[in-house]
């Protein structure tokens, strides 16, 4: 299920982003063999995911972008907004930081942790940094329920439970740690290093 | 055949990593069912991995822990070292080179690139950093077949063809755009936008 669910999201987020471009060159319809093109998958994958997402197509003239937009956007995004927290402002979460605003729809980042006090009460790339002692406090009181976890190794799995205690229902793990969460808390993991590893094993296989 | 790929290099990975400590604590044996516990997965699929990669267990005594580091290490770096180059060292490529010294074993971070003459010529946390004007020439002197992708998403194809062109074999590609490639390269794709979007949609559907 998991592996399925998340082709289904890449695959639509990318199909947004490529509706999106079209839309902006002030395109009003594409056919489904043109963004299976674009999106480098089949025509009938493309049919298959829009049929689920509820959008019809006109032989003549492909689909309709804003109404396929709509279509993806209320699938990809439904009308709830996410709230998330950043825990850990070191050189990957700052980066993380920097990338992600303006990127995302319904999903804001409210708040960033960290230990260090030179960080602490700043606004960072527009998002405020408070001290991990108030983790618990800020947690409940910005309802958050989505944290991204570029925190120190040795932490990662206290900050996990305190995030677990407080509300979290997903996290977005860049540690190398294998967290211990309860079954209804979603953990993807994000290791560089492990995604390396895999390339450097399928290069020598290929070899 | 990735997907199950993956799985596989992502436990090795971790077991690795748990008889690392277990060594640095003077430990000598590990039990299988020890070993699950901490990494999460049950008895049984260790007991296959294990037989996979060709170690072996004493009844009374359980893994020796030297040899089985040996025989995984054996299975996840070969003996043939890869060399890797980071192109685009803004904010997450900079995070990134920090980030991995000291990580890997059997991969070599060898050179960085970009545009920026404020980085160019400079040693980046141990990497020498060159202009991307001399990408063909670095990659096919310095032999280099990984490359991790943190350009900005309107040059990531430019970049990759040239990087296809001179030898490299596989890509981490950490920018949104969907990369076309020969089919014997391998492109893993790390999107933060996309891994968010999927903790959502799966936090909405199990609420």
């Amino acid at each position: 299920m998991a592996k399925k669910t998340h082709m289904v999201i890449c695959r639509l987020s990318r199909y947004l982003s490529i509706l999106q471009i079209q839309r902006a060159e002030d395109k009003k319809y594409l056919f489904s063999h043109i963004l299976a093109s674009l999106a480098h998958v089949t025509p009938a994958q493309v049919r298959r995911d829009l049929m689920m997402v509820g959008a019809n197509g006109i032989p003549a003239r492909g689909y309709e972008i804003a109404n396929l937009v709509r279509h993806i956007e209320k699938v990809l995004y439904a009308s709830h907004e996410h709230r998330l927290a950043l825990v850990g402002v070191g050189n990957l979460g700052r980066a993380i930081l920097s990338y992600l605003p303006g990127r995302m729809t319904n999903l804001v980042l409210a708040a960033a942790f960290d230990t260090n006090p030179a960080k602490t009460g700043k606004l960072l790339h527009g998002v405020r940094c408070f001290s991990l002692d108030r983790l618990d406090e800020i947690v409940k009181r910005e309802a958050i329920d989505i944290a991204i976890l570029t925190v120190p190794a040795a932490v990662a799995q206290d900050v996990t439970d305190r995030l677990v205690q407080n509300g979290i229902r997903g996290l977005l793990n860049f540690t190398a740690v294998a967290l211990r969460v309860p079954r209804k808390i979603h953990v993807e993991d994000l290791d560089v290093v492990v995604s390396l590893e895999k390339i450097a094993y399928l290069v020598r296989e290929k070899a």
